[in-house]
């Protein structure tokens, strides 16, 4: 335990308890302390940790992690004055100059956390960013705590990251959210389309998606996108249809 | 082998052999012949099953499956005159009716097939339709000897899942090929995303996709959709941030 990276945790919400659960159970880290808004956001931790809610009582540590919302970063980094450990946030799309503390850091676990789902951190993949070489070292034996996957992104890189997750991430999930009204105005059941979005998201492992893709739009199968135009009924989803559909033909060369 | 339901497979592309590899190793049914336009389709096959090239020399069976190109099933589906068997195609987008056949049915299994890369069948939902109740038990027989995920669909209702599946698989696949090309421009693994894809795509096994979007445009974070857009070069994928970034914002409730 002397020699173990001690770490304050800042925020209660979704990202924090699950970075906790994995700091919790990985080895030459520990988490001293959890800071929170309110005590009511305690509870998921449990009687496991010292809690506060006051910046005046934070701990010293060697590396105080910032999980808040990213437009609660900057102001929550005002509260470290006389802390001589490294301070990090762990967003995506926030640069790291937002800190306003002495020594900065990044630590951003690229993945989407869903509340009450455990998730096996050793396959996430850990973004680090730091000023000095010597706080990167840091973090990235506290990312190898907890993951096989660690990167050095700078915040450009990582701003382009978080650009590629929204499409990846956010707005796959819509059109998958856009495929389960089809089915249920139809009285089709979802789970009937489970196995194909596994599928599709699985190929990406072996098949870069810019060979993978088929479907009308890339055969230039005109008369199934008509058809498919004139089955959607609600004005967003025919647009998008028509947006994507017209985004395809004009990758692979055709004009619709 | 004396009650197995005999089958004759129409088609030497790839979902014909993947159903080929699914039917050869199922109980209860036997594939007794490939029909393929030209002999250099058969090459997949090996010697394992009679070939023809010619609709004159078809055998005759309980079942004929046509897996051939949509806009084919109809002209391939006029040389079953003198056949007792059943007629059934293989496609999501084409109704029933396209058959010119006496006796038709669909039998539609719901997966994206790549060439190369084996399947499990026995998680891929099949879709199933036919005129007689008949016909539909043979069918039945036929799925379930190959998949545990057999279900009774109208045309009707296919089509509007075969519209379903375009946004859950070809359009969900285009959005990854965004954001694998500015993972590119950027100098960064699209490896990186990989994990992320994944967990979208399993989340909704326990979590409705309506319930389980996040991301800048439902929580109506512009500054960050500002910055987005900023980001993006290609007007393409400029317009698909837009739309989208619009259409969640309005099922959510939020103006942008």
């Amino acid at each position: 335990m002397a020699d173990s990276i001690s770490i304050v945790l800042l925020g209660t919400g979704n990202l924090a308890s699950h970075l906790f659960q994995a700091l919790q159970k990985a080895l030459g880290v520990r988490v001293v302390q959890v800071y929170g808004r309110h005590r009511k956001g305690f509870a998921v931790f449990g009687n496991q940790v010292a809690t506060t809610t006051d910046y005046k009582e934070l701990l010293d540590a060697d590396l105080y992690l910032i999980a808040v919302s990213d437009d609660a970063i900057q102001s929550v980094s005002q509260h470290f004055t006389g802390k001589r450990g490294l301070v990090a946030h762990t967003s995506g799309g926030v640069p790291m100059s937002a800190l306003k503390t002495h020594r900065k850091g990044v630590f951003y676990p690229l993945q989407s956390f869903t509340a009450g789902r455990p998730l096996d951190f050793s396959g996430v993949p850990i973004c680090l960013e730091s000023e000095r070489k010597a706080d990167l070292a840091l973090l990235e034996k506290v990312g190898q705590a907890i993951s096989k996957l660690v990167y050095p992104i700078s915040s450009e890189q990582r701003k382009s990251l978080h650009l590629a997750a929204v499409f990846a991430n956010n707005f796959s999930n819509y059109l998958y959210s856009i495929a389960e009204k089809i089915c249920w105005e139809h009285q089709l059941d979802f789970e009937l389309l489970v196995p194909l979005i596994a599928e599709t998201a699985n190929k990406i492992r072996f098949l870069s998606p810019k060979e993978a893709q088929t479907g009308p739009a890339r055969r230039q199968d005109t008369s199934t996108l008509k058809a498919h135009l004139e089955l959607l009924g609600d004005p967003g989803d025919k647009a998008i249809y028509k947006r994507i559909s017209q985004a395809i033909a004009t990758t692979y060369g055709k004009k619709l």
